[in-house]
Order: structure tokens, then C-alpha cells, then sequence
């Protein structure tokens, strides 16, 4: 018996995807048990790489959610709606979904998987994080003894495509992301990568797996690669950092009055010490760095995007179903599948961050300026860890700091402070350091 | 209702494990469901960091196996008997079994699986390789939509930590080697760790779930690091690469005629380009990089031992038998977790293998050697990458070199003829190169 499977979309992940259904042989035996039903797509007479005999392809999206056969949806098309539509339907339908849809999940996951908790169905959603990357089984499942403690990760290919190339070529945002725009690494409209805004989204859903509770997608704090310049890469590779995009979901300990933890969210450009994992993680590759009590530190690795990776996500989650339907009869849900937490976590505001800071300024060449900052940090209680006057630039001194740890909040009022300082000119770079 | 676990071991890893177990709060709420009926030790007075309820520490371990309240048994004592027949009687009496027990399931798997599917229970081995790195269950399920070709592993955390400490200090294996001991980061007895028979057990874990076929142990090729030396670390540095102890399984085309892959599988020193992902793991982490078709690349990384990590791994695979017992209802196996395979893969030997090869060789100091050698390796099919005089060492000079992809069998012809050469002094190193 074959488990009749509906796809909605066949682009890019939707031909990787059915490639994979189409051609077993040598891979999990299960899979010949998984048969494409029904295919939904924009147009039907667009030529595709893979072919489907008569009347499997339609734009008729809605009759496959509600299609009496089809016992699994796989939702490929992308975007919120129809997307989140059409999952709905699907659940409402008694469908167990299948999606790589990181941003109807992020904004939409409590609706979405309310309804499938009350209709018994699974929403599973491998490849929404780290494409091929196996990190949201092992979440649910491999790493289920654990407390964790923080989820890091290079989630953005386009994003760490860019970064990887200023730093071999010394060239600036602008001029690689034109040419990786070019080169289809990133897309006509980089805003969703370049502002951090998909990483965000895909660290609110790890996080949520990771701390058993919903996310508020709104409360994630976002901030893109379009500030970072050649020259803080390069006075970073100096000072031991590698500049990397991490998307950060981290528990804080609450003063024992509180009751609950709550955690930090927050995606942007950071320096990480070139001795740390993930300073290594180069061009498109993706990897998400789990901290945890008692296995300490894991890393996992590999395609955060593409056809073939993404597919192969897409497909351990129809593995994934298609395994409890062979063998559950208990209702659902499943405690290492299904996804029940119903609270939202209790998030922290960044000025409560705990972080050390590289800030590059410009000030006038003048006697006693690095003393002036040590005093004015020092007042507002942040302290230095290196202070460097790196040579001229325009005229100007240019002095790169790093701070030892200090709260987001004091850093901000001694950096209004300094602001004020007549010596001080500009101050080009503001960065957060692992 | 609880599920009812039998300990037997409580060393390292048992009482990592017991320690979850008995603190469940903040982990998969599913672990409250589990409880620790009996635990098995050889002395039951000794002194204990996990206490028990009287009458639950036992040195009866034939006892537990057979108890019939027991509907887990985890089996961590080590070593092969009497681990492996307390495992078959657990099997015999109907109870799943968790173990973390390399040896036994590198030696005795086809016996033990046999029993296993007879009776209808599971028997779970993610801590037996790479301590707490997930990387038996994503074998089994989130990889399930690949053709896996190659899996290549650090898997064995003393080698790892003591070619890292070679590395960082220049200095000899044996001078590592015993602070290792005294550290605790090698046994007394380091014979299965530096002689590559540990990581052999484990590659053919890895290979029979990659490539879904039993493995005879014996056939598995297997290599230490003692001949490593601090002089090659230098040069391989020099040339780019650092060497790792690597466990590989890699799948190899066959001609059309044959029906059937053959597979490699081979433990040894390997000089490892810099660039590689594997390159950078240090000190006593593991890591398991995987290729698939159509995944690409994936890494797995994270601490290869230790009470806690190797505990995490034991809880998941407890996580994984309770889910399975609370939903499933059908005749086992459970396509994801269970293992069926019957037939044995087939293995290449060593003499079919094609791999670079990296010669260190002392030789008179004379004109035309390096010609002459050349000549000789080009009349095996043996083409060279580089050749380096190094200098001089004990008055005669050292030549290094590394040869393009060859033959193994090829190579060791020309290596022959080359011993016989009147200039060649010795050959104190040969290495193979990924
Ligand atoms: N591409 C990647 O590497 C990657 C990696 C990870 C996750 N994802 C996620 O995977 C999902 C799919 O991405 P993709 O790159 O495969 O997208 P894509 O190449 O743009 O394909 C989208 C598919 O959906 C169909 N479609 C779109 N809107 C539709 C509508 N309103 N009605 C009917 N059909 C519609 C299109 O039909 P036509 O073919 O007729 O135009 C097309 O087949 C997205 O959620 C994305 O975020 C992608
Ligand atoms: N240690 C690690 O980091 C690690 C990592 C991965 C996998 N593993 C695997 O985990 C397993 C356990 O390792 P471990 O380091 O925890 O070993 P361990 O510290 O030596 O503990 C062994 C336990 O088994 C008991 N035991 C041994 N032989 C026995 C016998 N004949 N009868 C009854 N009890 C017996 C011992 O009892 P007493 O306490 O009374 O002596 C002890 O509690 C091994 O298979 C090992 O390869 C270990």
C-alpha cells in the first residue's frame, strides 16, 4: 500500500523533491511506499524537469488539500499566502503537512499548529532550517536529555556568501553582492537575506524547538550585513574574529525570584573567534552550533539551501509521517514528532543583553582621546578589553575598541555619552563579539 | 504509566545516564515516564555518586535481564562478554536494549540483530559511536532520502587528542602519549585507541547503516598513529594538510558487469587538506563528515566521550524505545528504527584502493635521484603531485612527496622497486592523503 502524497509547487524544491520520489532505488526502503498524487503549480504548461503522467499536474491547488486520497501535503510554494491557506485547508482535511517554509512557520506556526493538534495531524519542517542540515529531528528527538542552553547559527547561504567573499577579496558590501546577485547567490530583492530578516525567522523556530515554547516572531531582534565594511573585517581578522551573520537563541538565568527563564533573541553581524566552530563555516554552507546540559557543544553542518539538499529534508519528513502512519494507532501526537508547547517564552529586551562590543571610531588626532573614552566607558561601568589606534583615515584618528562583557543598556548610554565628546567625529562601526 | 529501565553498568556512562534520569526537569517531558527499576555493577558496595533505593543495586545482572518488570535494558558495562550474552538474554526476554557497547555490536551485531528482529525488539546504538554526536539516528532517518557514498570520521577522541597536542608542540607520539595517560585522556592500555581498532569498530557501525549490509569486522583495514611522527605533522603543515586519524567508508562504483557496489573501509593516519571541514577538528571532538547523493556535504561534530555527552546519546535512544512503546501498535521492526538488513556488503581490499599517498624517503645525497625515483614511480602508473628536498637528516637527504590518486597495489609495486634503489637509505614514513 502506497501513501499518496500531494505536492504544492514544483520549483526549485519541488523538482528536487519529486526527483527523489521518482528514482528509489538506494535509498530508504520506505520510500517506495510514498507516490506522488497530485501536483500544484502556478502554471500547469510551464516545461519542467521532471515529468508526470496526464492530469497529476494542476493549478487547482485547493482540490489537492481537500483531495480524499491524498494522506500527505507538501507545501513548496513558498511565501505567506496562499501558503498559509492552504495548510490550514490541508489540516482541516486531516492532512499530516510537510513544509520548507521558514516564513508562514515563524509568523504563522501557533495558528498552524493549534489546528493540528486538535485534528491529530504532524507539521513537519526539517527543511525550513539549514536545508539539508538534519537540526530540527535531532532537536526533537537525539538531543532530547539535554537542557539547552543556546542555539547559534549561520542560517543565511546568501548572507555568509557575501561575508566569506569580503573577507578573501577585501572588497566591500556593495560591489559582492552586486556580482552574487548576478551570479543567482542572491536574489533581485536581497532584503529578506541582507537584513537578517530570514535568519530571524528560522532562529525563532529553532528556538522554539529548543526551549519548548512559542516564539513571537515580532520580538526578535534583527540586524543585517549592509553596515559591515572591509575595513571592520579586516581589523577583526586581526584582532583573532572572523564576521559572521548569527541568528542567537539563548536561555538567561533569572535571578531566583523570577520564575522562568527567558531568552535572548537576536540575529546580527558578529565577531566570532577564528578558534570558535563556526568562524571556519565559509561561503553558502550553513551550521547551527547547539550548547547544552549535559552534552556540552554540538555542531551541525552542511547546504543550507539548494534542490537537492532542501529535497533531502523534505523527504526524512515524508519518511518521518509516512513511519508513524505504518506503525501508530495510539492517537497522536507523538512525543518525539508532534509539537504540543502552547506557552510563548518570555523573551528579553536587548538592552538587556550581556555581550562584548567592537566599536571603531573616528576622533580628532589629538593627546588623552583613548583616555577620555577608558574614563567615559569606565563611568557607565563598561570596561575595555583592547583599544588600538589603528593609524589616520580622512584626517581623523581611528581607534578600534573591544569591551570585556557588559549590558547592552550601560554600553548604549556610555556610547550616547561619547557621542557628545567634542574629540570624537563619527563612529563608522558598532559590532557585538561571541 | 512509567516504562520500567535495567542498568547494567554504572561507570562513566551509567551514571551520566542515571544522573538524567533521575532529574528530568527541563528535558523532553517525556523523560518523567522513565524510571530506573534495577541497576547491575560488579561491586555493589562501592561508593556511588547516584544513590538508589535499597534493594536496587544488584551484582545479579542475569537477574535484571530476565526481570519482568523490565521493559529496557541498558546495557553499559562494556567489553564483549559478559555484555554480549547479557544482551541476548535481555533480547530473548522480549526487553529493547540500549547499548553504547561498540565492541559487541562491531563483533557480535549480525547475532544480536538476528535475535533481536526474531523477538521483535530494538536494539539502540547512538552512543556507541561519537559519544553524544547524533549521527546513528540521522543515518537512519533524516539522511533516509540519500545515496550515501562516503561517510569519514574522527571517531576516536584519545588519537584526535593526541595528534592535536603533537601538532600544537612539536612534539613525539610517545611523549604525548604518556602525559595522555596521566591526564586520563588515554588508558593504561591504549592498544584499541592508537592502533586504530576502536574507530574500526565504530566506521563499521557507521558503513552498515550508510550502506544498509552487515560488515565483517575483520575486513575492516585498520591503522594507528604510533608511526605517526613530529617531523611528518611538520611537513604535511608545510604542504598544506594536518593529520588526522580518519575512519572511512566509501562507497566504490563498480564496473557494469559486477551487480553489486563494493565498499572501503579503512582506519589510518591521513594528511587532511587545511581546508577540509575535518582539518579543524581539535583535541578530543569527533566528527563524522557524510556525503549523499543528493545532500552533498554534512558534518556532524561534538564531544566524542565523556559521562554526559555519551549519556545524552543513551537517553535519546531511551527516548526513541518509549515513544515507540506508547504509539505503536503494528509488529515491529519500525521502518526508521529498527534494522533489518540481512545480506553482508561486499569489501574491496586495500590493494584496489585509490588514494594519494604522501613518502617521506632519506636517500644519498647524489645527483639524479629524485629523477630516478620519479622514473620508477612513472613505470608503476605512479604519477607525483610535488617532490620536496627537505634537507638534511643524518647525513643523507630527505626527500618528501605526494603522489597523484593511484592504486594502492600500484603503489606498493613502485614502492618496492624504490627499496631495492642503491641511493635509498629509508622510507620512515608513508601516509595516505584525502
Ligand atoms: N530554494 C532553496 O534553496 C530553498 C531552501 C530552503 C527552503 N526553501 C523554501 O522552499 C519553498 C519553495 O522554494 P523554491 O525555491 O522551490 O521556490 P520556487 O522555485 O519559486 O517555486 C515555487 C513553486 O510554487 C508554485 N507557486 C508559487 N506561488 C503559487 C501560487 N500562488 N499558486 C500556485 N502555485 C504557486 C510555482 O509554480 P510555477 O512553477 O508554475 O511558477 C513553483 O512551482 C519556500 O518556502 C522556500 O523558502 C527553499
Ligand atoms: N566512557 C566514555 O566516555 C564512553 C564513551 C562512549 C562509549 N562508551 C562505552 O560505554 C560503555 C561503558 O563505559 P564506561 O566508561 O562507563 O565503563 P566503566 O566506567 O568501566 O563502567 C563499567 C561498569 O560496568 C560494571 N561492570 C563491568 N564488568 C562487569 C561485570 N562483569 N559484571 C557486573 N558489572 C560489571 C562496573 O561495575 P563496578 O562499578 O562495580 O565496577 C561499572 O559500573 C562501554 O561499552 C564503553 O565503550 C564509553
Amino acid at each position: 500500500m502506497a501513501f499518496k502524497v500531494g505536492l504544492l509547487g514544483l520549483g526549485t524544491v519541488g523538482t528536487g523533491t519529486a526527483q527523489i520520489l521518482l528514482d528509489p532505488a538506494g535509498r530508504h526502503p520506505l520510500l517506495k511506499e510514498l507516490e506522488i498524487h497530485r501536483v500544484g503549480v502556478r502554471s500547469p504548461d510551464k516545461p519542467r524537469a521532471v515529468q508526470f503522467p496526464e492530469g497529476v499536474l494542476t493549478a487547482d491547488l485547493e482540490a489537492i488539500v481537500s483531495d480524499r486520497e491524498i494522506e500527505i501535503v507538501v507545501e513548496l510554494i513558498g511565501g505567506l499566502e496562499p501558503a498559509r491557506s492552504l495548510i490550514l485547508q490541508a489540516i482541516a482535511h486531516g492532512k499530516h503537512v510537510v513544509t520548507a517554509n521558514k516564513a508562514v512557520i515563524a509568523r504563522h506556526g501557533a495558528e498552524i499548529f493549534t489546528a493540528a493538534n486538535e485534528k491529530g495531524v504532524y507539521v513537519m519542517l526539517e527543511a525550513s532550517v539549514g536545508g539539508g542540515i538534519p537540526v530540527i529531528q535531532p532537536l526533537k528527538q537525539s538531543l532530547g536529555a539535554n537542557r539547552i542552553q543556546s542555539v547559534t547559527g549561520i542560517v543565511n547561504g546568501t548572507t555568509n556568501y557575501i561575508l566569506t567573499r569580503m573577507q578573501r577579496e577585501g572588497a566591500d558590501f556593495g560591489e559582492v553582492l552586486a556580482d552574487a546577485q548576478q551570479l543567482g547567490y542572491a536574489e533581485a530583492d536581497p532584503t529578506a537575506d541582507v537584513d537578517g530578516l530570514d535568519a530571524a525567522d528560522k532562529i525563532a523556530i529553532l528556538a522554539s524547538l529548543a526551549f519548548g515554547g512559542r516564539i513571537d516572531r515580532d520580538r526578535v531582534y534583527a540586524e543585517g550585513i549592509r553596515k559591515v565594511s572591509a575595513a571592520d573585517i579586516s581589523y577583526a581578522e586581526k584582532l583573532g574574529f572572523t564576521i559572521k551573520l548569527l541568528a542567537i537563541a539563548k536561555r538567561e538565568r533569572q535571578n531566583p525570584e523570577h520564575s522562568e527563564d527567558r531568552l535572548q533573541l537576536r540575529v546580527h553581524p558578529t565577531l566570532v573567534p577564528k578558534t570558535h566552530p563556526l568562524a571556519s563555516i565559509d561561503g553558502v554552507y550553513n551550521a547551527i552550533f547547539i550548547e547544552g546540559d549535559p552534552i556540552g557543544q554540538v555542531m551541525f553542518y552542511g547546504p543550507g539551501a539548494g534542490a537537492g539538499p532542501t529535497a533531502s529534508a523534505v523527504v526524512a519528513d515524508l519518511l518521518n509521517v509516512a513511519a508513524v502512519l505504518k506503525t501508530e494507532t495510539e492517537p497522536i501526537p507523538h512525543p518525539l514528532i508532534g509539537c504540543s508547547h502552547q506557552h510563548y517564552c518570555s523573551i528579553a529586551s536587548m538592552e538587556e543583553v550581556v555581550t562584548r562590543f567592537y566599536v571603531r571610531l573616528l576622533t580628532e588626532d589629538q593627546p588623552g582621546v583613548i583616555g577620555q573614552l577608558g574614563t567615559c566607558f569606565g563611568n557607565h561601568g563598561v570596561s575595555l578589553e583592547s583599544v588600538v589606534q589603528t593609524g589616520m583615515r580622512d584626517r581623523l584618528a581611528e581607534i578600534v575598541l573591544v569591551t570585556h562583557d557588559v549590558r547592552e543598556g550601560n554600553f548604549n548610554s556610555a556610547l550616547a555619552d561619547i557621542q557628545t565628546m567634542s574629540a570624537i567625529s563619527t563612529i563608522p562601526s558598532l559590532l557585538r563579539v561571541l
